[in-house]
């Protein structure tokens, strides 16, 4: 068992905060410092008692052991070459939603094996240090990607952090994560943003939506409460899987309307039926 | 208070077990006589105790003082006229996802009156009697369309199927009934199967998608599990509305491919914005 470790959380929101939460629990974390460009947020952690101090990024990297990335992944590439500049033995592991750029932006850094490229499949539509939850991260998976690429004693602890959580970790490379994270989280969000706007913009008497929705409904557009801060720079750094997957969604939504408009019902429950299977990739 | 009254459940599925576990719980139902085209589904409706007996529909309306029909909204079509033929005092509650070619069909009807067309929303996405559960309908909203039509002893006793459920009663006309449900509920399901297609299209590898699929995928994706038969025949009868948003949802999704497709990220930051207001008309 090792002693508790100083850990440096740069972005204090859903993710860093409920990290915050679990590595104390935990015993891992013996005192998290705080980094933050949004001065409420920073003290909203403070108050909230996710963190102990807050500090700049230099004295935070210099001070803990391990650092953590949860901003948006945008903010992440630009900041990770300077973060790998100031450590010496820290490891650094980054919470960002897409790989493949983050990963090419220091692939010839010479601190680069001090990084362990990490994306826990978790997280809820709700954003800031307020949303921070204990638990958030049991039983989801961490997907780590292009490890050969860390030092060893790195990986071992960000594992050791996934173990910890209660996660279940697996590996993949930057190009393959990209790809499936486009596939089972990308395209959920877009879909749930453009049926929240189909509403919005068609139904004019909006308490009868209210007195409507039901539950699927509900579990349909609820991604729609996602922030727009986080969701863009995702969308912009996995574009391209992004756009193939969505030409993709509108090619299968088209060929439904196409069906009901010829009003061919056998072929719309075969369509059906087909989508039906993905019970065997759910619970 | 009224003493218990025999209830025939027309398809003992989802909803109609679901209704008979609540009426005889809340010591409405003293007897619930089973009718289902289905022999394996009447048998395990009795087996799982869901109803008393089971009858073919002529007997089991004699029998009735309520009569449901819980089946497809096609076949509700189907047989609402032999059912108001055969009603004297009986009142008849149909639980179809759609109501306008649904009331049409038995405007002129002499026994017209009979009817309350009733729409529980609430539902999960299995289906049959073993999907039957206690407070499906608890804190759901029931919709009463074109109650005028109604005569005055048969709406009270519908209410108060609606009260005892702990249901909220609210009342639209036929019409903008199937224009709500097309937005609040028949979109939801289109998307939520069309998503499934598209992962199942392009997604090789099953098993990744299983590890990687977050709780936002389950959520988004949980309707495409939903019953082909229940579907279609609700998609068929509400044909126009549901091309209509449709067509909507595409172009909204069109909308934002094309802004991803020119990199214009402060055009996607203002949709998905705009998209959050949902918020307002969610829990």
């Amino acid at each position: 068992m090792q002693s508790k470790i100083t850990v440096a959380i740069v972005g204090v929101g859903l993710i860093g905060g409920s990290l915050a939460i679990s590595l104390k629990e935990k015993k891992f974390a013996g005192h998290v410092i705080g980094v933050d460009k949004n001065a409420a947020n920073l003290k909203t952690a403070l108050d909230l008692k996710l963190i102990d101090e807050q500090a700049d990024l230099e004295e935070a990297v210099k001070k803990a052991k391990l650092v953590i990335l949860a901003i948006p992944v945008d903010a992440i590439i630009a900041i990770l070459p300077k973060v790998l500049d100031l450590v010496t033995d820290q490891v650094v592991m980054d919470m960002g939603s897409t790989k493949e750029k983050l990963l090419e932006a220091v692939a010839n850094h010479p601190n680069r094996g001090r990084l362990v490229a990490s994306h826990p499949m978790a997280g809820t539509e709700y954003s800031g240090p307020e949303a921070a939850i204990p638990n958030l991260f049991t039983g989801r998976t961490m997907v780590f990607c292009d490890v050969t690429q860390s030092d060893e004693d790195a990986f071992e602890l960000a594992e050791n952090v996934s173990d910890l959580l209660g996660m279940k970790s697996i590996f993949m490379n930057a190009k393959e994560h990209d790809i499936h994270t486009a596939y089972v989280s990308h395209i959920a969000h877009i879909t749930s943003f453009a049926l929240a706007l189909t509403v919005l913009e068609k139904e004019k008497s909006q308490g009868r939506i209210f007195e409507l929705a039901s539950a699927g409904f509900e579990s349909t557009v609820r991604l729609a409460k996602s922030s727009a801060d986080m969701w863009v720079p995702i969308f912009k750094q996995n574009r391209h899987n992004v756009m193939d997957v969505l030409q993709e969604h509108i090619r299968q939504l088209q060929q439904m309307y196409d069906v009901l408009k010829v009003e061919d019902y056998d072929t719309f429950h075969k369509l059906i039926k087909k989508s039906n299977k993905i019970k065997r990739i759910l619970k």
